[in-house]
């Protein structure tokens, strides 16, 4: 499978964890020093961060089931094995197109897994 | 092409025959006895049925341009050949969001030609 | 890279410069005389007509940020070397789905970069 297809993938099994509320094995898809930024918070560093940040959200909403669309990606991989993507995000709650976002990675790929190092999302204005 | 991609592709010509009104054409893309089931209905057994489903289905609609989009696919390969997929799908309807849902398919590789065996939609509540 | 994975790549890279209001470099994805055609207007015949277009109408929008989400994509490489894709494609606008179009390609694959000779894309109605 070309790396492409695997971050494709990988985003995918990532999302869905999100989605399904399993905010702890999502938390899993970070490196343990991972950084995930958002426009509407302080970063959160490390994977137990994440978890708990991601808990308290998926505990605290109520409403249609919410899915995280990634789209329109590009990777570039560096000399280092570093891969580096950015791309279009839509989360969906039910018929309603709640937010419309850009983002960053930072890949590694360790022993064939992908992780993330570093996310970065920009929420656009409504 | 990797069966990742081959898939995507697959799906991508599938949903415009759909999207275009051609439910027999549709049909060919499941095998004879491929079932397809959703939410809203009781399962489709065979081609014949699908093709009648969907015949109906799209007889019936009046409205602006119906168009699916399937996204966030992950691919496993069983080691029988059987291919299994999960992705999302978006029923887009003009300016409208008519659906959102998730959807689960067992796909088998026919002398190069992918075809549908099974296919369960999940719609989401609205 | 498959091409498949290319095509996605160039795509998502391409949008990215129109969707960031770089008429120009978003011209230069087209070969010279690369022509660019939608329901709404006449034809654009050449990099600099393409460029022109882009950049009145990226300085007369104001507005939520606009993003273009390409999918749905099937890829057909042809015996002169000639790539045509099929795919459907959204505008969003902060939290509104703008539009829905389908649209077609032709693109040429010169010395390892892809390249946009014709664009037509279908609006759907509202």
């Amino acid at each position: 499978m070309s790396l492409y297809a695997r971050v494709q993938d990988f985003y995918a099994r990532q999302m869905r964890l999100l989605d399904e509320g399993k905010a702890e094995e999502f938390a899993e898809t970070f490196t343990e020093d991972g950084v995930f930024a958002q426009t509407t918070s302080d970063p959160r560093h490390g994977r137990d961060a994440i978890a708990i940040a991601f808990r308290k959200a998926i505990d605290r909403r109520d409403g249609p089931r919410r899915r995280h669309w990634l789209g329109m990606l590009s990777v570039d991989e560096e000399a280092d094995g570093t891969i580096r993507t950015r791309y279009y995000a839509l989360v969906i709650e039910g018929r309603r197109l709640h937010l419309s976002t850009s983002a960053e990675d930072e890949l590694i790929d360790r022993e064939g897994a992908l992780l993330v190092r570093s996310r970065t999302v920009s929420h656009d204005d409504d």
